[in-house]
């Protein structure tokens, strides 16, 4: 298949390991992809370089990074002075509700993925939640994509005349070992990503949610982490 | 009832004729209201000069703007360098999906007010669509509003503790005498309101589909539209 005749699809890139698996399966699935990250108040903006990297490394045909200020509303750890918890026993982090979920994030996020699908005329989002490892996040459900699948139908041009909208979490249902594995399988080099809340000089913190989960998912898969192999970043 | 028992509601308020009844009725229903406007790259900052005096003279809790950049995707006459129509026919206005419709506009401005309305843990957000006038735009069709009230139960905390988000769009099924003759119950004073998609040095171009369907409802009232009659603005 030409690159002209391959549909266009908008995925939603952080720079981190879910994400960048995420625009890997995406092209995989053979997706011209767009990528999109936020400016959005977050404490760290490597996480910003990481992902104009990837795009690039993963063969996106662009990657736009989009201002928005989720600040404005205040009320998470992830963009307020509120301390990141550490250490945290690994069955604590799916219980509850989590200090670092940000209100309504991925309904934001997936709604300027549905703005520029619509300009694009492309009818396919990728993002790359998992409902294992965050189900204390109520926007990283399986129920929470389907909704919002079923309002960009309603409230879209491209759903309007009769081109609907797929929503893809391609993570969904697997475990972070899962994800590690598929992103080798596709040639995924997990030492350019950065998953942690809290990093240190561009270090990983090693003790935040992210970093824990980061962790034991590469050693479920019996390997080592390449991003905590590289001396500096 | 005193104002600490009053439920908080985010009421989304562009400064125009539609948001500014709204935000009445949400007073007049007893909400403390918290009103959001967005710069999101219109063609005109006058309109937000003006919600914020709206805000203000109609008893709203507190008023914020939040940056937003919809120009980033493009896609409207409303953002981009594309001329705005003018003088069309009425029968026109409702019929297809005009080029002033900016690509999700209502999906991307309904997250961050849900956004906010977690962080107050408000469970109320309204919203001055009306499928009559605006026929044409998906994001304003009643189905859009049930598909999005749907969403926010999935994807937000409130939700998934079993507290209801309601999205209320009282004029959606009012005609636009209706709803002016609505917010002259309500004691609203039009002339401080902006509809124009398109004001020239202020005053309202005559010409668009806005300032057409604004000019007709005041006629349709028997009324003469106060913003017209005002040496400038």
């Amino acid at each position: 298949m030409s690159s002209a005749q391959m549909p266009s699809a908008v995925v939603l890139l952080s720079g981190g390991l879910d994400s960048t698996t995420c625009l890997a399966i995406a092209r995989q699935r053979g997706f011209r992809c767009h990528a999109l990250s936020f400016r959005y108040g977050q404490r760290h903006q490597e996480e910003l370089a990481a992902a104009a990297r990837i795009a690039q490394a993963l063969g996106a045909d662009e990657h736009r990074i989009v201002d928005i200020d989720l600040r404005a509303f205040g009320g998470s750890a992830l963009t307020d002075d509120i301390a990141v918890p550490k250490a945290r026993n690994a069955d604590e982090i799916g219980s509850g509700i989590p200090i670092t979920y940000v209100p309504a994030r991925n309904t934001v996020f997936l709604s300027f993925a549905l703005a520029w699908a619509e300009v694009l005329e492309a009818q396919d989002i990728f993002i790359g939640v998992n409902a294992l490892d965050y189900s204390g996040y109520p926007d990283c459900r399986p129920q929470f994509i389907e909704a919002f699948e079923r309002m960009a139908q309603h409230g879209t041009r491209l759903g309007a005349e009769g081109r609907p909208i797929t929503i893809h979490a391609p993570l969904m249902q697997l475990n972070k070992a899962q994800i590690i594995e598929a992103g080798l399988a596709l040639g995924v080099d997990y030492g350019m990503t950065i998953s942690c809340y809290d990093p240190v000089e561009g270090r990983p913190c090693g003790g935040c949610d992210a970093c824990l989960l980061r962790r034991q998912g590469f050693a479920a898969a019996g390997l080592s982490d390449p991003a905590l192999e590289q001396p500096s970043r």
